[in-house]
């Protein structure tokens, strides 16, 4: 039942609207609770093309932009009573704060940015030696309403959410102290989703560029962040994030963790590494990027490669694992962080430290060798309870694609597959956007359940406000190719309703379903920017004589009038109807104006 | 040999250089004759990263933009003395032109638009019965100066090409009557070409307007254009195009046919279609899009589809052959058509008129039913002689793809493949480019020889100078992609070559080296615009201390500056490395600036 509009001026025809339902929550469904899932309603002005009153067409849209918050509030912690409901977890004073985990500039100049302002609550962790994680959850049996929520949201049964979540072919990242995201799934059956990175850096950027880029991006469609600070403030900027996120946050704690040991990796230990994961648990953060399999011995494969190793937490570890000639600290405690984790229910995202940065080392031994040992701790994490996504490349040119898919479900054992891009070719820095568009779409098409957005920036700088929007456009573009390749059953029913439009020339309507309403209808205004152009039978294009769209519909109307079928008028031949299609004055142009 | 510098101020790294040869013309090789291949020189400032004098690299990129030309002037004719050489044409007084062949705008007011300045020379046609086509000629065993200028330009063996072209599986469309243009080969064998359409509508646009067009179509890699003008001064403005183009031009004859009938389909006849294919081949038009398959019997098989007929040229055959309730006169009068296209060399481009304009239409019996009709007419072509390549769609979702090709190329039997993107998606209109690039990557990827760009205005607009940009961005993106999937023996070095300068910092050899060297350096620059910033081991993506690429770049050197291979440093361990890692300081990092 749809029961909630918050109208938007700017678009009449469309407003966001909450789906309602009531489910059981805990394991023992002793309370019930009523879940309310969003969506962008489109309401479609009907068929005016055929001049016939057809009933007016609504068409759902899944929706990440969340309730719309002051960022001075901060988002409604919507998970809040079901996370208690399962009476798993217990307040505790949480780890003491320090002015350095706004890292040394905040030491520096004695303080840290403004602190989020609004309501802080106390860390939950478990109360038990349980996990507190959905696929602990899934593997009981208990569909929470977590999954009933994703199960809405992807119109799905809700059997099978919980279903995949227990196999680890799907996760639903929702860290306990995380209440105000709206539960997101990813995995190989549900829509592909696509991750924002955002976040600052030491050369620019500040708290709120990165919140504005947050609510930017999902607004345009994030169904995931990551924050990816690594410059001053990076404590307090996280805050603000998580407390805004309508949409799991992922980070990648070594990132942070150098920053605490003033950025020398050879300092680097497990008991900092440690502490920064507690601190970002603690503040909600829903999965980590853990590069535990960067193996030492894999270190030297990537000696001969073109571009060596590019990811940022892989060089880390990599220098780490060189200067000290020991095994990286995250693989030899690696169980050890499973149990931090499956307290909080933070979910893996098990890093591609090896990844490839250029085509030329795509599908490398030393990439290969660490998605094997990602394999091998898989299955360590899932004995914890902890939730699990593998990351993959990068850069691979197009034919070398499914073997990427095929090695990573096989030794993976069908966790989820993450990838970023990959890019199709490296000569085109600036439209890295498009080169890594096109593999991601490939990529999801063979099975990778969530892409990770490129910008127009990569490789040349920070990405700003509108290169957030430029990636997000392109990878919700790659992902929804993706739907469509693997026949999604949702997937259709948006470009079909698009297609009919155009076909009929509900301009309005083709606006109000685009992806990017704004864009399409300044597009077209550029050229025939008028009213009446809004229900013209035609766009500058071709312009009105030229405009086939328009010739079919007349050929399909003729038809139509006369009563015969597509059968029918292939038997009885088309001699009469052409007859009369002359008669009627052949009326497929208009006279061209003076 | 490279002998010929144009040096370019702006782009000091980059210039035109021309590749040259001599070569026998004629089948008895009575006379040899220069060619000079264009191409972008790209000078590498050498491995700075790695402190060691290395020898100035080169890297050769094939180049389309032609001599820089006046427009009022044109094109020097390159190919004219080869084309006298062979001394099979003969010049003629030409059709009678009237004012009627620049549209009823010109005639009601009683002029054309500003007429080309520059030299007008007699037509040329075949002097005998025997075509004057690259077809021809290859089959008789003969290297054109064409064909060895193509083997050049893709550095390929002349025989290679020869035999691809004699088989059918390639073109080089090359009009006699366009001696401007500098010879290009369109087969799954060579590198995936890109077509860029320009042309006015009746809605907008001038002369002028697609006299820049062109000219910065061919700037970003347009390897063909197409002349899709429908609005006034049509013969003109095509005039315009063909004498300053480069590149081979294509149009789409039934559009002028048609306003010369005055916009109305029923009245167009084989006598004035063939009276415009005549005017056109003598202006120099390479190759035509003629929709001879859309055959009576399948227009009732786009009555029931959700976009029915969306190529403008098959919407007016359909509506012709309503209105008659006879055979598309294309199909009828086709090998009467081969004989003229012979005697001038005209290709032809198959159009597939009942394309699907959605992908709820993707591969349905009216599109597979017109393409096998396609197939019929390559053989029929083939035996006059002239040059075929086929049209494809269109719209169609990524897994539905790779059947269009399989079945393109054994029901055409090889004959080179050329398609409008496909567009994988209907639901990004302002983003058509990108929908697109997607599927054209992947079609070119399973053989498709030729790319047809859309623009950000596909289905919104006609595109004006930065639409044609951004399409040609995506578009040559995407061929690329697709040489790098077919390990095209030239595509990889471009590749390596840019992604060798990024590991190594040379960010002026990044700027020079990419497909678009000023946006690269625009969007490095705007957040580290200082000089000094382009020698600087990092960019603002990252920042100074998380660079991966520097700290990889260390650990590589520190296994050289130890003189050990990386076989070494697995098998005598990295305990004593580490530790002269760690008296060196570690000096991963810099410290930080304060």
């Amino acid at each position: 039942m749809i029961v909630t509009d918050n109208s938007d001026t700017l678009r009449p025809a469309r407003r966001k609207v909450y789906v309602e339902a009531c489910v059981p929550a805990g394991v023992l469904a002793a309370q019930t609770f009523g879940i309310r899932v969003p969506f962008t309603e489109v309401r479609l002005s009907g068929a005016q093309g055929t001049g016939e009153a057809e009933p007016e067409d609504v068409v759902l849209l899944y929706d990440t932009s969340g309730p719309g918050t002051d960022p001075r509030v901060g988002a409604p912690p919507l998970r809040a009573p079901w996370i208690a409901g399962r009476g798993d977890v217990e307040e505790y004073e949480g780890r003491a704060s320090s002015l350095r985990d706004d890292g040394r500039a905040a030491v520096r100049r004695s303080r840290s940015a403004e602190p989020f302002p609004g309501t802080t609550r106390r860390p939950l962790r478990a109360s038990g030696r349980a996990p507190v994680t959905q696929l602990h959850y899934a593997r009981r049996g208990e569909i929470t309403p977590e999954m009933a929520f994703v199960a809405l949201r992807e119109r799905m049964d809700a059997e099978t959410v919980r279903a995949e979540v227990a196999a680890g072919r799907a996760i639903i990242p929702a860290n306990v102290n995380h209440p105000e995201s709206e539960p997101m799934a990813i995995g190989r059956h549900f829509v592909v989703k696509v991750n924002a990175n955002i976040g600052s850096s030491a050369v620019t950027s500040s708290v709120a560029d990165e919140v504005e880029k947050l609510t930017w991006a999902t607004r345009w469609g994030a169904d995931t962040v990551m924050d990816l600070s690594t410059g001053a403030d990076i404590h307090t900027t996280r805050e603000w994030i998580v407390r805004n996120s309508p949409v799991p946050v992922g980070t990648v704690p070594i990132y942070q963790a150098l920053e605490k040991v003033d950025g020398r990796p050879e300092e680097l230990s497990w008991e900092v590494y440690r502490d920064t994961v507690i601190e970002q648990a603690e503040q909600g953060v829903d999965y980590f990027t853990v590069h535990a399999g960067v193996l030492l011995r894999y270190v030297p494969l990537t000696a001969s490669r073109v571009t060596g190793i590019v990811s940022r937490g892989g060089s880390i570890l990599a220098a780490w694992c060189l200067a000290h000639h020991e095994e990286n600290f995250l693989y030899t405690h690696f169980a050890e962080l499973c149990e931090i984790m499956a307290a909080y229910d933070v979910a893996f995202s098990l890093g591609d430290g090896l990844r490839p940065g250029s085509v030329a080392d795509a599908n490398d031994e030393a990439q290969f060798a660490e998605l094997r040992t990602l394999g091998e701790l898989t299955e360590v994490a899932w004995d914890h309870g902890v939730q699990v996504m593998i990351e993959g490349p990068g850069h691979v040119p197009l034919h070398r694609i499914p073997e990427n898919v095929a090695l990573q479900q096989e030794v993976c054992h069908g966790a989820p597959f993450y990838t970023l891009g990959p890019l199709t070719t490296d000569v085109a820095p600036g439209y890295d956007h498009i080169t890594s568009a096109i593999g991601a779409a490939v990529i999801g098409m063979h099975g990778t359940a969530m892409l990770c957005y490129v910008t127009p920036k990569e490789h040349l700088g920070l990405p700003g406000r509108e290169d957030v929007k430029a990636g997000m456009i392109a990878y919700k573009i790659a992902a929804h190719a993706a739907d469509l390749a693997k026949e999604h059953p949702l997937a259709r029913e948006w470009d079909d309703a698009l297609s009919k439009a155009r076909f009929e020339f509900r301009w309005e309507d083709q606006f109000a379903l685009s992806l990017d309403p704004d864009t399409a209808r300044a597009y077209h205004d550029e050229t025939l920017p008028a009213q009446p152009a809004k229900t013209a039978h035609f766009c500058s294009m071709c312009g009105p004589k030229f405009c086939s769209m328009r010739i079919s519909q007349d050929v399909r109307d003729l038809a139509r009038a006369q009563g015969v079928s597509t059968g029918e008028m292939v038997e009885i031949g088309l001699r009469r109807k052409a007859e009369e299609f002359r008669a009627r004055g052949a009326e497929i142009y208009q006279p061209a104006s003076p």
